[in-house]
This record gives structure tokens, C-alpha cells and sequence, in this order.
């Protein structure tokens, strides 16, 4: 696969620029991370669950992001409202499936979101995005660098029969819609050792998202950032308390120079 | 406007003999730093929301706390019940206005709060408590110091007509009674990059209310301690990672010699 | 009463080998905290509170962590269904009584749950776990050292009536069943000044009792864990903000060396 030019610090200075409000309904844990990584990319997180003021609030913001991690049905039906606004707004509709597989109401709240309004975008991990295709694939243990080939088959599948672009983090993560397919090979092992890092790299995706319109490029150069603050975390903290604390330092700091040599994104 | 001498210390020193209880109804975004903001200024926070104890509750404490960031119709009746008993109690109320102007819901929830009990502080940020004052003033970018005139008028005219103490935060913060105008200019920028520095303004409010009754002395001296603490968390720190593990450091850390040296308030 | 012998690294290694599942459903206060506190220790977290799935969560998982912490009647109704399922499948459940004594809903509810569903483990303070009890006991100020004998007694009629290991954290640890009695001794005072420890220690002593079947050991390998790890961080962090982050690195590093020559268990 070609090594790919991607600028992903001119839609990192269009967020710092015009600090894009990013509506959330997400879930009670990672909440509070999901909101501070939107804030030191530079962006205006927004977190509203209430079916009374979801639509109102998501037609202030320039992306909606949708997280089922601590799902109820009631907020689920709020996040219907939320997505049906964005649609009509023409903003991108982030969806982390996160869990999905686990449970028969995870897979079924997924299924309706998918069906019942525009998501632009769907992201998670290999099992998860598997589950939400449909696809009777082997799951357990699987990482997009060891079955690239399938899973990108997987994604691809998904994102033509969804008319969405589809992204699947791991070791590597995958970003795909009907045509493309881009691997970000930047991020570091201790991400796994840190609740919320695959929520925050929906909300990155979403905040991203807000400002670029090219939904494929948008996701990889979101992906690119974060992974590359994680890489520069990681040689300043080796244990999960630290690392964390380093990740929102880093994510604040990044800069051009730092981004141009550490992006490792293939197509 | 002359130098005032507040003894911010000495009210800090009544929270750490005391450890009074601060009773919080608030949002799920910065739940555990508004907790936590209690706790290390040496107070006890009380989380609890189900309408079925927070009468009983709040009738513990010596100070509660409303934060309509994350609110629904249901978590707005439960801060009526336990807004009702701390006034009964003769404990002050203190409501974060929190996103007010953003959607219909919270300026209706917020009015229905001011009007059905009673709220003895009321804290927001600039455009926050306009739009809660009915207040016709631009608000886009407004901040305390570029327009302290007008919004002192605005924060004034909404402390008369509410008969509360009224509390505007921004690169100054602005504390005033019906007869009362303090600034309190501590702080650092740095306070604006980490998410929930406003709703702990609120909880670090509360809970030097919990021991001074003078509702515009305890929240000078609140905003003093926190934003002193904040002035020494970015001596330590410079991106919002650390200066957040920091600021919870600095506050415990606060001695007599640094508020003294530090605290520039004037009247 | 006599050093005892427990080779709490050994569980330990087993949780690392194993990664088991542990279900929570808890509050809203410390969520993200329980479920870090899991990952960092080599377990999986899952938080999931509707009553559509917490039955088939806890079908995946290998301990259920109930705490009442932000409890609302629903919430108790799902813990319930959760706890009924564990019972089937043989998994242990542990309850935090979190502010059992502070209304009486928390007191009714507590009672409920240890009527209606079996709990393996229940874990408090002096004043929560002699309130579930029904002691009439002083507990103003109560700690496990100042009155280990008639905190025992307590913990241990409650152990026998509810046929319960019983947990009581304090300065020291007490855990108790029907005959046995363990005090473990480890631990820092400045794990009293972050918000989320009590929480936590029910969440390491759940994903401790997730591969160690004998309740007791599991809870006394848990504390003398997570207590040397706090010894650890407190010799590199002097303040709330940045213990609580080294506590998260000390308890990712633990080894045997560390554990074997600072455990301090006494039976």
C-alpha cells in the first residue's frame, strides 16, 4: 500500500480556528474525556441527552457524535431526535457501536440507528463493526493489522450497503467507504490500557468531522492526531495514569512539524 | 476601583476544620470534579439526585448545589425538592445556569428554578447571566473585563430583582449583591482549556457558602482560592493535561502566605 | 494477632492472565474510576445499567460490582435483575453500601437487594456496614483501628446473617466471613483525599473475587494490592491531583518483590 499525503495539521488549524461545537449523547463513563478531548483540539463539546432539548441543541453544532456504550432505550430514542436534526442540517453523524456484540439490545438500538436515520459515519473496533455488518466472521482476538484483507472487506461491505464511511480501530486502524481505504499505522500499545480511548477517538472523529467534509479524510487525519499525541505520550509517561494525563498534553501541543514526520498513513 | 482585603484564607481554614457537606444536584460531564473540588478544599460532597432522598439529603448539608449542565424535566424537579428543603433549612442555594441561551429547555428550567425557589446565588458566565437577566445585550465573545460596566448593570439589576448574590466568571470574575460589586482578577487562561473549570467554580462556590454566611464574601473568597490555585497549577504545567492533576494539587496546597501575597480583588 | 501468609500476587497474575469480565453497574460520581481501576489491574470493565441487558451482561462476565453511590429506585430494580443472573451463573456479586445510613432510601434499598438476591460481598465503611447491619453502634468518627474488636463483632454478625463475606475499609481493612478475621494494614492516608478510592477498592476487591473463588482471600489480596499501590504513589506524589494519577501507574507496575515485601495482613 502507497504511503499517502495527508495534511492532517490544515484540519487540525481549522478546528483551532473556528472551535466547532460538537453535540453529544454519549455514555456516563468516558463522558468527562469525550468532552476534553474535543476541547484541547480546540473545539466546543456539548453534551445534551434530553429528549426536550436534543434537536434544538443539535442544530447548533457542526457535528453530532453517538456513543451507545451505557445505552438505555430512552436514550437511544434521543439520540433518533438528535440524528433526524443533524440530517436535516446537513451536519455528519458520528455512531462509536461501542459494545455492540454483547448484548442482543446493543446490536438491536444499533440496527435501528442505522435504519431509522443518517449515520455518516460508523466506528469501532473489529468484533463490533463485524457484528453491525452482519458478517459471520471469527472476531475474537482480531486486530486490523493481522486480517487487513478480510476486514477490510468487512468495512467495505458495510460502508456500500450503509452509504457511510466506516472506520475500525486496532493496532491499525482502517477507514473505508465505498471506494478508498486508508490505514493509520500511528498509536501506541498503552492506548489499550486507558478506559475511554476508543471513545475519545470517536469524538476526535467527530470533531474532525466538523470541519472537513471529506468524511474518509476527515476520520484518518483525526486518527493521525491522535494516535501521534499518543505515540509522543508515551515517551514521556510508561504507565496508564501518566499517559493519560500526557495524552491531553501532547493533543494541545501538536504541531505541523511533529505531525509531517510521524504520520504514517497508507492507502 | 480600590484594592479590597478579603481573608480568603480564613474562610478556608473554617472548610478544613469543618468539613462541611456540600450536596450536589449537577451534570454527568463533571460530576467527579465537582466532587472532587470539595474534597480537597477539605469539604464533603453528596452527590444524589433520586427525587426519593434528595429532600432527606440535602437536609445533611450546609450548602447545595444546582448544575442544570446535563438536565432533564426529571433532574429538575429533584433540585426543586432538595432546593425546597435547603431553604427550609436556612442553607444557601447555588444554581449554575450552565448552557443557559443554548436551548428553550434550559432558560425555561432555570426561570421555573428562580421562580419556584428560592436560589440564593446565582453563577453563570456572561452570556449565561444575561439571558437568565432577560437582559437584551450582545453576549457573543462578551467577557467581564472588556464590558465589566454593563455587565456589573446586568449582574446588578438580575441580583435586585432576584434578591440573590449574583456571580459572572470569565478572565474576571464579577461577585455582586444588590449593593455590592466585587472583581476578583486571579486566574490563568489555562482555566479555559480544561473542561469543568466553570462548573467547579460553582462547587468551590458552595462550598465556601457552606461556612460564610455573606454570600458575596464567601464567593470572592471562593473564586480567590481556586483561581489562585490555578495561577500556581500553570507555573507547574503548561498544557491542560497536567495543569488539571496540578490545580487539584495547588488547591489543596493553599497556604496563608500565597493567598496574601497572590489575591488582587478590588470593589 | 499473627502476620498471615497470602500470596496476593499470585490472584494478581491470574486477573493479568485471564482479563476477566466485571460488570458494574455503579454511580455516576466514580464510574469512570471503578472502571479504570479494573483495566489497570489486567481486568475488562463493563458498565451497563439497562434493564434490557444487565441480565445478559452479567451472563458474560466473571463478577458483578453493585454500588448504590447515585442510586435511584430504576437503578436498583436493574441491579437486581444483574445480581439474579450472577446468582444463576454462580458468579459473585459485591455490593457497596456507599452512604448506606445517609437517607433512608439507601438503607431500604440496601436491605432489599441483600433480601431479594444473594450478595457475596459487602463492602463499606464502619458507619455504612454497621447501619446495613442494624448495630446500634456509634459510628461518628468510627475507623477499623480505633475499635477493631467491636467493628469485628459487627462485621461478623452481619457475615453470619447474611452469609456474606463482609468488607469494612478504614485506616486498616477488616474483611471477615462466619470464622475467619484478616486486618489488612496497608494503605495512605491520602487515599482519604481523593474522591473514588472507597469506590474503587470495591471494584479491585470484584475483579479479584472474578478469579479467586475464596471471597475472603480474594478481598484481602485485592486490598493489600491497591493499598501497597497507594503506599507506592504517595512516595511520588505529595497532593491529591497527582496521587491519584501515580496510583493508576503504581498499580499497573505492581510486582512480586514490591507486594511480597510491603504486604502487611494480619489474621
Amino acid at each position: 500500500m502507497p504511503a499517502i499525503k495527508l495534511n492532517a495539521f490544515s484540519v487540525l488549524e481549522k478546528i483551532r480556528a473556528a472551535s466547532p461545537v460538537v453535540h453529544h449523547l454519549t455514555n456516563w463513563v468516558t463522558i468527562y474525556d469525550c468532552a476534553q478531548v474535543v476541547k484541547v483540539l480546540g473545539g466546543s463539546p456539548v453534551m445534551a441527552h434530553a429528549q426536550e432539548e436534543v434537536e434544538e441543541m443539535a442544530g447548533l453544532a457542526s457535528a453530532l457524535v453517538l456513543n451507545i456504550g451505557t445505552l438505555t432505550p430512552e436514550l437511544v430514542e434521543a439520540m433518533k431526535l438528535a440524528a433526524a436534526r443533524a440530517n436535516a442540517q446537513g451536519i455528519p453523524v458520528i455512531l462509536d457501536v461501542c459494545g455492540a456484540g454483547a448484548t442482543s439490545l446493543r446490536d438491536r438500538k444499533c440496527l435501528e440507528l442505522l435504519d431509522e436515520v443518517r449515520i455518516d459515519l460508523i466506528k469501532g473496533n473489529a468484533s463490533e463493526v463485524a457484528r453491525i455488518s452482519g458478517a459471520q466472521v471469527r472476531t475474537k482476538g482480531v486486530d486490523a493489522t493481522e486480517v487487513a484483507g478480510d476486514l477490510a472487506e468487512v468495512a467495505q461491505g458495510l460502508a456500500i450497503s450503509r452509504q457511510a464511511t466506516v472506520v475500525i480501530t486496532g493496532v491499525a486502524d482502517l477507514v473505508v467507504d465505498g471506494s478508498r481505504r486508508l490505514v493509520v499505522k500511528n498509536g501506541h500499545h498503552l492506548m489499550s490500557r486507558v478506559v475511554g480511548t476508543g471513545c475519545m477517538a470517536a469524538s476526535v472523529i467527530g470533531t474532525f468531522a466538523a470541519v472537513e467534509p471529506d468524511l474518509v479524510m476527515a476520520a484518518a487525519a483525526g486518527l493521525v492526531c491522535f494516535n501521534v499525541a499518543a505515540e509522543l505520550a508515551a515517551e514521556q509517561a510508561k504507565a496508564p495514569g501518566s499517559f493519560k494525563v500526557k495524552l491531553f498534553d501532547c493533543l494541545d501541543l501538536l504541531d505541523e512539524p511533529i505531525l509531517a514526520a510521524r504520520s504514517r498513513v497508507s492507502g
